[in-house]
């Protein structure tokens, strides 16, 4: 997946074996003898892809604590554990998700609601946020109980404002960055700080890290906004165009707006009305606001790997910049 | 509210001070500045009606340390967070219930799906189960944190087990009360094992009130079901008649089939295809399928009530079992 993971075989093995465990301990917790509840924990498996969050956390913990990889046995089972549960979050984030926006496929399959009903995802997205919590608490520390309880209230927080601005031609870049930092940053940013407090790094570093993966997290998520407007179903493995279908204009939309006199926006007004998603992209083409979007998700990911200086020099805190620069550049 | 508390006003006037307590933290933690989240609070607070959840939790534990009645500060602010904890857990199953049937009205008001749509419904659910398990966290202790995620578990198999057996009219009696354990039951028997647990009792007692609340919780489901086919409008405060628009078959149909030769059937059948709520009621109340449903549920009364052996003589005794008789009196 990563450039100097082929380079360094020894961390790409490590990181292979944690994220297997990570696996494991998500599988078991979700095992069910109930067949109502099994088939679903099933399907879920299908939308698991690249697993950034744990990945951002243990790579984290490594960058943060340079003897774990020398000694291998360093990342314990909390390490492990914690991981698992911010994967599981994710995941019962995308499958209300989808229910939020009637989305129909994911990695190039039918979504949950799609294929079991939008009540049945409500329930099962139910489920995985209460297994994601019933899980954390197997690590037996209720300050990170604590820190991803704010984390998932903040998560829904931006979802929620979100909600409230649907079909507002009008939103402003504030709420669009106040949206997607609560919604994406928030987790992104915990899951690379508590990979800093399990390493047991000092405050400075701990803070950095957090910085690092909330200044990620928005170029990841400017980065999904685009696609969303300008990718390709094939590559995504999911229709594009779902949120301006939902009502929801991201950032290049936003720019469009701002960087167009209001006497001329009355073309791309009427296809956003009438949800003509190629008008709508050919109109951003035109413009530079795609270019400009890129450019804000580029010093987003500058200003995360600029926060790395607080680590020392080693494997994992290259990882967690090439980690960064491929946040901007991914297809999918 | 019982009739215990009207000749015993030191008990009344405790629990009423501690129930303001427990509300005080419920709405600090629902506090928020973000208006979109706020105005959705505000209307959750119109949901809360009996507290049923939280005064089991709270006299549960009165009755299984009656030293706390005596010095009137027995009761610590763990028990209050871990009250409110509950009441939260239940407004966020209720938020998902209403989404999941489509209920327009929930205590003579609209729901939250239907003021403000079904996606900021199923995010408001998301945010109050969220809050629950960070305003748990603050009780600083994993166990609970352990225990009452396991419930939410357990409530959300309960759920889509029902969800799974949708329009299935040969539902079974055992699947019923399955499904009514799992999803009504673990919440109300953990209140009042929590309750024991909180007040240090021995394992026998906590097993002890563990059933007496499953038991009490059963009773309290078929009681609901009963209401939903039976009730009026106006007494219940929302619409009857919700499971069978819902195609869910509870105790008293399942009898009716259980105990109607299948050659006289069909009337019924025919009834319940095309929805005719007013032919299903007068079918059931000319068989004598609502007397045996009540006397199943007063029979899970009578089991809860045995469990109180357990416990010394105390006025908290005297009000479990007012309570537990309660549940099959209510006609909301």
């Amino acid at each position: 997946m990563f450039e100097l993971l082929n380079q360094r075989p020894e961390l790409a093995e490590l990181l292979r074996q944690e994220l297997d465990d990570v696996t494991s301990i998500f599988e078991e917790q979700l095992t069910s003898d109930i067949p109502a509840v099994s088939e679903l924990c099933v399907h879920i498996n299908r939308y698991r892809g690249k697993m950034l969050r744990p990945t951002l956390l243990l790579v984290s913990s490594l960058g943060c604590n340079t003897t774990y990889l020398k000694d291998k046995k360093g990342l314990t089972k909390k390490h492990r554990i914690v991981a698992a549960v911010t994967e599981m979050i994710h995941m019962a984030t995308l499958v209300h998700d989808d229910v939020l926006d009637l989305a129909q496929m994911r990695r190039n399959g039918p979504t949950i609601n799609e294929q079991n009903g939008n009540q049945t995802a409500v329930m099962f997205g139910d489920y995985l946020i209460s297994n994601a919590f019933h899980l954390c608490s197997k690590a037996g520390d209720p300050s990170i109980n604590l820190r991803l309880g704010d984390v998932t209230n903040t998560l829904c927080e931006g979802e929620l404002i979100q909600l409230s601005h649907r079909d507002d031609v009008t939103i402003s870049e504030e709420t669009y960055f106040q949206i997607i930092s609560k919604k994406t940053a928030s987790l992104i940013g915990a899951c690379c700080e508590l990979g800093a407090i399990l390493a047991g790094a000092p405050d400075n570093v701990v803070k950095a890290m957090w910085q690092f993966g909330c200044s990620l997290g928005i170029a990841f998520q400017i980065r999904d906004d685009l696609l969303d407007l300008m990718g390709e179903q094939e590559l995504l493995g999911k229709h594009p165009g779902k949120d301006m279908d939902a009502g929801e204009f991201t950032l290049p939309l936003i720019d469009y707006f701002g960087h167009t006199p209001e006497s001329q926006q009355a073309p791309m007004m009427a296809h956003l009305r009438s949800g003509d998603a190629v008008a709508v992209r050919s109109e951003l083409l035109a413009s530079r606001s795609v270019d400009r979007s890129m450019e804000r998700a580029a010093a987003f990911v500058q200003n995360a790997k600029d926060q790395l200086d607080v680590l020392d020099d080693s494997d994992a805190r290259l990882l967690l910049s090439e980690i960064a620069d491929q946040v901007i550049v991914r297809t999918s």
